[in-house]
């Protein structure tokens, strides 16, 4: 039934060794006492966890599913789920990177976000129960009322209540603006919020005391479009003060989707009848308050693609170490064996190498995004927060899209290595798959993201973010330039991001005189910009593992090998992309809609 | 719940405008008083049982899936496929390219190419229990003696009795030479039979009165290795020489598989101990008996891709038309309504044609390589047959890899065309991506197609059956090359035939040194060369279009905007795919396997 072994190695080389973290966390100050033995060691124990408690509950969480008692509102989740929610609330995980003014450990972000690279790739279904939460503390933390805030962070940062977001309508989901659910004031200051939701992870469960909803809705005489909607905390059971439960709240689960993977988590129908909600940050700029949530999410989601390329990688490998099926075609290479492990054969390696690949690049990208939030959220220069979030910004949808897009690549390639088994439930591949597949979709598409960074985190501020960051790739570029070892990954690196700077000017230039020119250029844009971000990380790492060489380590041997496979064999995808986002939006909208 | 429509009109531009299958028949004896009338009749009755019958049961199938009473032995079909098989025979369908000596209708292979891609755009499994009796009825047909064909072939071919192929044991998929199953010659000439076989399509189940298993098995001292495997004849029930049932042979259902997709088809370990069998073809030749079906049936999983790419598209693009969200970034298409629909955004466009582009030229290529099937079989010239037959060797890796690769890539295309919608079991477009991954899988690996391809077809005979292809390519060239209106089809068509000859060239000169070029080259290689394909049909369309746009017939308007867009968007593909091809092993084979 596989297995998953939390990469540590390779999580402390980006941090330690690439990302040197230690030296930054010294220049903030709300940091400056983590040192790495604490990191190596909350890495260490949440690994455990990942592998112990949550990856058993992997697969028959997937196919137990949940399910809905229509009597009692109940959500029943796969058997031990609970149980292990339970464990990570006494081991007080939930509160690891969260602000201990409220209960929490104050850590950086960028340990909790290795932590949950292995929380997912144990269990992604699971781990969406409190991932959820996390984006409902980060909204009530930055828009909340003092008041608000002592009442629900310290149970959100407990985890003794989880939290959802409440957005999507049968009718709108990307269109946020056409929603129709409704808040009505009231002369207590609450509202009486009516309306359906859809596709609502962890909707509803028992696995905590409570669950506190963001939902979105219209007040009375909200202006049309997405300038009318508001934020509510809706919560299942309303709080006293004290932070007791009180009665019930008519926000229900009307059905549970039946859906292609995360069968682990609820996803519910949920139906408001006249449910008491309270507003948060300003009426009618909901959507604002949203996206504070929704950036975090699009990392989440990111790494939630992370976890599960590295742990499909990790089972394929063992079964290309095991399985026995034909001969080299160099040669027997185990010929006391009725036939050679195929990891012998060339187009194994090759997919083997691809989620390899992958997930090393993602983690140090990951890695380095998450730092970066750190920096934004504790550096004492305000410009130096400024540039953080800049980057953030414009790094944020490619982490989205492009790790996402490549999990589901790398799940898939994984699979194959199995043959025929990869299609049988019981050897877990293909749940990979399945559970895959929905990060491409929701928190906004693969589709919106790629917009986002064209239209607006590059062409609005016309290439302001994109030209900083590429500044760091060329003066990469320039300093190992003249070594010698270097140039195999210099060479390509700097040419991939002379291509980048070259193509932006040309979308720009077109959209100029058409707008759909953006659209038909974002989507492989996107990935042509996550290539640049890949080889960059993947020349510094190389960089580091030819000065360590010498060691006789092999950790840096394999690091190398996998830059060399990865500059080789999955950057020259950029070689497609670019023609395709040169090639102009006529190709795609020459056809009337009724001739298609 | 969807919609499926059989494609006539693109089927009969296909055949009688592309093909010209009329002309092709009156050179063919066998089908010389096939006219465009019967064809076309035949495939609308086709289409109409398609829809009518077999797409209701799609879904609910994959749902309820199969189920295997232990005590009795007997498989249990979702509700309602026994009765379409029912009326599928009554109709007489599974005789329709049968020869008429045993029943069968003779119609040509191209005719049944074409039912075939709609009954697997309307239900996969369904299809499956059919397709595999086909390939029953083929092998026996080739290799079976005269009693053999006497007693089974008329059953087959009315449908009455199904088929199936026994190959793959649990340690040995691949690499059927390290086969266990043992056959004991007895005293009457018969042989007993015992072993344990997996993955067996349509093991089991109560549709057809019998099943004939198609069982590889040892004889006693058979050398060991793939030289000394044959062939057995393995009915579940025994005939007696009438065709009336006798008794029950021990060759039963151990399990049912839990699958990602095709959840109608029973997928089965069949256990046999003791079972009689009868030897068909040659002892110890096994394999090359197993050959002629497996040529058929890598066809047949091209097939069922082309149907689910077909089928996906449909209904993403009903889909795209009706859900309205967003405004068209070039101002609002729909005015008098709260959103756009969604097929003004140039992404979702992107989406739509990818999978129109990849139903069409899979269509034309599919029927071009059935045609020829036909030659093959039926020409008086035995040049022209010998001909026929190395260019279906050689396309026929090609289209199962290249169409099954396709189909993954279109219906994952068409899923996301739904967002979240599509992720949700009752749109029904997930169990289409999950239905379209065994098809890389079964019937060699995609990497075992493509090893087929580049090491045995084109590098084994010096590329000779690949020059001759390229020839028909390059005279299309030459005839074409000084019309203008062509130009934008023709370069490139002229430009990745070039590519593909030094490629081949350059990959024959690297396999001398080193035989693991061959397999670090093979599976881009082999996309290089299905793209060549579809550009060299995709160009002959636009040809015709080209002719008959003056008709005012919005069919060939359609025509012409998808091959632009296949030129524009996905022949760059190769771009990408020929720098992985040319990079050589050592990317893949540097690494110890034990630094992975």
């Amino acid at each position: 039934m596989g297995q998953y072994v939390a990469p540590l190695r390779d999580m402390q080389f980006v941090l330690h060794e690439l990302l040197k973290v230690e030296d930054e966390f010294k220049q903030l100050p709300a940091h400056a006492e983590i040192d790495r033995d604490i990191i190596n060691q909350v890495l260490e124990e949440g690994g455990k966890f990942a592998s112990e408690v949550l990856f058993p509950l992997n697969h028959s969480g997937d196919r137990e599913g949940c399910h809905l008692d229509k009597e009692t509102h109940k959500v029943k989740t796969p058997a031990g789920f609970e149980a292990a929610y339970k464990q990570y609330v006494e081991a007080g995980w939930p509160a690891l990177s969260c602000d201990p003014e409220y209960g929490g450990q104050g850590l950086p972000i960028v340990v909790n976000n290795c932590f949950y690279e292995m929380l997912n790739s144990a269990n992604q279904a699971w781990t969406m129960y409190p991932g959820l939460s996390h984006g409902a503390y980060e909204c009530i933390h930055e828009h909340g009322t003092p008041e608000q805030k002592a009442l629900y962070l310290p149970k959100l940062v407990s985890g003794e209540w989880t939290g959802t977001m409440c957005l999507t309508e049968p009718h709108c989901g990307t269109d946020l603006g056409m929603l129709r659910s409704k808040a009505e004031p009231q002369a207590d200051g609450t509202y009486k919020i009516s309306g359906g939701k859809i596709f609502i992870s962890a909707g509803e469960h028992e696995m905590s005391q409570n669950i506190v909803h963001l939902v979105l809705a219209r007040l009375p005489d909200a202006p049309s479009g997405t300038k009318g909607i508001s934020l509510f905390i809706v919560p299942k059971f309303i709080p006293n003060a004290d932070g007791s439960l009180g009665k019930r709240n008519p926000i229900f689960c009307g059905a549970i989707e039946e859906k292609m993977g995360i069968h682990g988590n609820s996803t519910c129908q949920m139906n408001l009848d006249n449910a008491t909600g309270w507003l948060i940050g300003e009426p009618n700029k909901g959507l604002n308050a949203m996206f504070v949530m929704m950036n975090a999410a699009r990392l989440g989601v990111g790494m939630q693609s992370l976890g599960l390329t590295e742990v499909a990688y990790q089972n394929a490998l063992v079964y290309a170490k095991d399985r026995l099926q034909m001969r080299s075609l160099s040669g027997p290479k185990a010929p006391d064996k009725p036939a050679d492990p195929i990891i012998v054969h060339p187009d194994v390696r090759r997919m083997l190498l691809t989620a390899k690949a992958f997930a090393e690049a993602g983690r140090a990208f990951s890695s380095y995004i998450a730092l970066q939030i750190d920096r934004e959220l504790n550096h004492p220069d305000e410009l130096v927060r400024k540039d953080a979030a800049d980057e953030v910004a414009l790094l944020t949808p490619i982490i989205k899209a492009f790790l996402t897009d490549n999990g589901w690549i790398a799940t898939s390639e994984a699979m194959q290595v199995y043959g025929g088994h990869g299609f049988i439930s019981e050897w877990g591949m293909e749940q990979y798959v399945r559970d895959a597949r929905i990060n491409m979709i929701y928190e906004g598409t693969n589709t919106i993201q790629s917009l986002d960074l064209l239209g607006r985190k590059i062409l609005m501020d016309n290439g302001a973010k994109l030209r900083k960051f590429g500044d760091k790739v060329k003066a990469f570029v320039e300093a190992n330039g003249t070594d010698e070892k270097m140039s195999e990954f210099i060479t390509p690196l700097g040419d991939i991001g002379d291509k980048v700077g070259k193509l932006t000017m040309e979308i720009g230039m077109k959209a100029f005189q058409n707008p759909d020119e953006v659209g038909a250029a974002a989507v492989p844009y996107l990935r042509v910009v996550g290539h640049m971000v890949f080889a960059y990380f993947f020349a510094q790492m190389a960089k580091i593992a030819l000065e360590k060489e010498a060691s006789g380590d092999n950790f840096y041997k394999a690091k190398l090998a996998t830059a060399r496979f990865y500059f080789a064999r999955l950057l020259p995808e950029t070689a497609m992309l670019i023609r395709q986002a040169r090639s102009g939006a006529s190709n795609l909208m020459a056809l009337e809609a009724d001739l298609f």
